[in-house]
């Protein structure tokens, strides 16, 4: 080791307990903030500097919001806490013996963070289901590295289909292929079709943007079969409005530079050419979980995910909380408002551990508070118990939703200000990108 | 070849003759729009699809602006103009004889564009005297990829010090070195002790951001040599008074991974740990101009510059202009305003010809408006004539003049409402990057 350890978290604080958190997504987030008032030290712990409000990727992947926009540095959001102190870092270890976490800086020197109690919040990435090689042709939309990535290719495909003379050639470039037709798919297939049809449709002289074709593949029988047959059947309406072509119960099973080949029920294989493909079609824990599950000798299932308690600790581990979207627990999704109240119940058993009281743990009760997903410009579905918005009224909610949770008030404000902008024509303000792969 | 030939510009204007612009940055931009009214058919052809206002890079890398608020699309820009045609590519040959440029596309296959007249405006990249080896350590400031991999160095320095224990090391995470103290350094220095002592001053725990250490290395006397000695003295009091550490008149002459060594007047070499080290200090003619120095047969200067005729055509070649970063005429400076006017001579003389007079070529006289750098809040210098402003008046100038060229009335509005934001407070919005190198 380079550099030393960290020896203890905080100065002056020997009798204070210590809790490690892993992740900064919106579980890490909720558990931080809700120690505020506890007599703890808190340490947050992440990969990257900053929050990023996932939901609304596919925003800036396609140009419509920067990066700023989206995230919000941890530091600036936990400056106040005092208790609290957040560190760059990946975690590479857990001892639960010596209770400490092991974090790796970016140059590869690492140091360790001794705990009392631990909450792990590190979050999926994307998977191919075993095909890493797809990766190459079919970034995914986890991160900002993927979103950069897909505004160039998306901005890109137009302008190579413009100086292309072969008609089969400018369709490949015309042509974007997504696989999953989750919220994360279906926002981008409508996004992709905004953007060709109003905010680039006249600024080009040989191709016609508006005819890019965008496909939609999915294994379901219908796009965000999470919402229920009757707003799923909604989206499917209005995303054949918009002019996706929707390509469901199908499998793709294999994807290069060129395009992709999927299945249909019977098995039949169909090449689809398309020079821009991205992929949204599943999820897996990212590699730490496996360490951790191993130094904690506890199952994994097939997505990587852990098994808990139902106070969401993990078995046979009662300091040691695995919550959001790698905990497996009752079928839960892995949405933002699971990752949000376990970090809020886990946070709130260690302040009850704190205060001395010695009931036994709580049981985590997760509220669902609904659903919610973009289509295109004044229509968005929303699910909230039994009622279900679609259309402009959906919209509305979708907006006042993504408002209320996006971190910040400036970035509240911006966000408003460039969805006024680009919703009278579809202007679009960053469509700027860095000219290399990244 | 690929994809075939693009045969003509436009469609059914055989009889019109074909502008080609190569490069849409401040000459090119120019050109185009100058040819707004003239009967001919332009092609605007860049390696890139949007035009970068780079006067306001340094912005974008310390978290300030975000792409979109320093970047407007081509096509955005020159849509209404029907008689030009944007082409994302990047120039690789030009033929005199057969009057041809040849363009690759991003995926490596080539398209070629008949010319009558000729525009070339490609620009300087950034020069490491021959050290490219340095350029890993020490990223330049031309690109946007430059911007974002500089935004992630700079955060992910102080992040790297929070976690270190070793007073030494953490001291070489809190220095910055920036080579060259011309506007680009300066303006650097001064944002970085900017952010170190308001944007994140009470962001961290162990650390003390303020007590980042900024030096700034150049072979002059002073900073802002160009600006006139009491301009400069004035620098580079405010410089000192911001806490940036002057090392004029050295030499850089090597740089690492942890630092750089600069030898002084009397050639002793010191070393200077800093893990974070910035290149400002030069620029060459890209690749592009060696290729068509030898097509036209003409000499390039040191830098790589083509000296030019006095109406900025090549010599020998009556149809082609050479405009911008990469002309050489009377020791005329690499800035946007040269560059600028150029173009517009070089289209006014297209204009001319066009229009059948047949006057001699026109020599280029340019007329100096000044140039201007910012320093830190409410400090920049402007020098008009002999008009020499410093301080808050010269900020005040400043934010006019790059307002006025700033493109687009969004970008306008986006870029003030942030300053005014962060001259407040000194908080910036645009603090996230992409985690890799890029």
């Amino acid at each position: 080791m380079l550099s030393g350890e960290l020896q203890t978290v905080g100065t002056g604080s020997a009798q204070r307990s210590r809790v490690v958190i892993i992740g900064g997504g919106f579980g890490g987030m909720f558990a931080a903030r809700r120690l505020r008032h506890t007599r703890v030290d808190v340490v947050l712990l992440d990969r990257e500097t900053s929050h990023l409000f996932q939901p609304l990727l596919y925003q800036c992947a396609t140009g419509l919001l920067s990066e700023g926009q989206i995230s919000t540095p941890l530091r600036t959001m936990q400056h106040r806490q005092r208790n609290t102190k957040v560190l760059l870092g990946a975690a590479t270890g857990v001892d639960p013996a010596s209770r400490t976490v092991t974090a790796a800086r970016a140059d590869g020197t690492t140091f360790s963070l001794p705990y009392d109690y631990l909450i792990v919040a590190v979050g999926m990435r994307q998977s191919y289901f075993g095909h890493e090689e797809f990766a190459s042709f079919a970034p995914g939309m986890k991160t900002l590295e993927d979103a950069l990535t897909i505004r160039r290719r998306i901005y890109s495909a137009f302008e190579m289909a413009e100086t292309i003379a072969n008609p089969e050639e400018r369709a490949g470039w015309l042509t974007f292929a997504i696989t999953g037709a989750g919220p994360t798919g279906v926002e981008l297939a409508g996004q992709i079709r905004d953007l060709a049809t109003l905010t680039i449709a006249r600024e080009f002289r040989t191709i016609d943007p508006r005819e890019a074709r965008v496909l939609l593949f999915d294994g379901q029988d219908a796009p965000l079969s999470s919402f229920g047959r009757k707003l799923s059947s909604r989206a499917a309406r209005q995303l054949i409005k918009l002019g996706v072509e929707l390509h469901m119960g199908t499998r793709v099973v294999d994807v290069d530079g060129g395009g992709l080949t999927a299945t249909d029920g019977d098995g039949i294989a169909v090449r689809y050419p398309a020079r821009t493909v991205i992929w949204t079609a599943g999820v897996e824990a990212v590699a730490f979980v496996r360490t951790l599950a191993e130094a904690l000798d506890v199952e994994q299932d097939r997505t990587g995910r852990i098994a808990v308690n139902p106070d969401l600790t993990a078995p046979g581990h009662d300091n040691v909380w695995i919550i959001g979207d790698i905990m497996e627990r009752d079928g839960l999704p892995g949405v933002a408002e699971v990752a949000m109240q376990g970090g809020m119940h886990a946070a709130g058993e260690i302040h009850r551990r704190i205060q001395g009281q010695s009931r036994e743990p709580e049981v985590f009760r997760y509220r669902d508070l609904g659903s919610a997903a973009y289509i295109s410009r004044f229509h968005a579905l929303v699910k909230v118990g039994p009622l279900k918005l679609s259309g402009l009224v959906g919209w509305v909610f979708w907006a006042v939703i993504h408002l209320s949770f996006l971190v910040g008030i400036r970035n509240r404000l911006s966000a408003v200000t460039t969805w006024l902008f680009a919703l009278s024509r579809g202007r679009r303000m960053e469509r700027a990108f860095p000219q290399r792969d990244l």
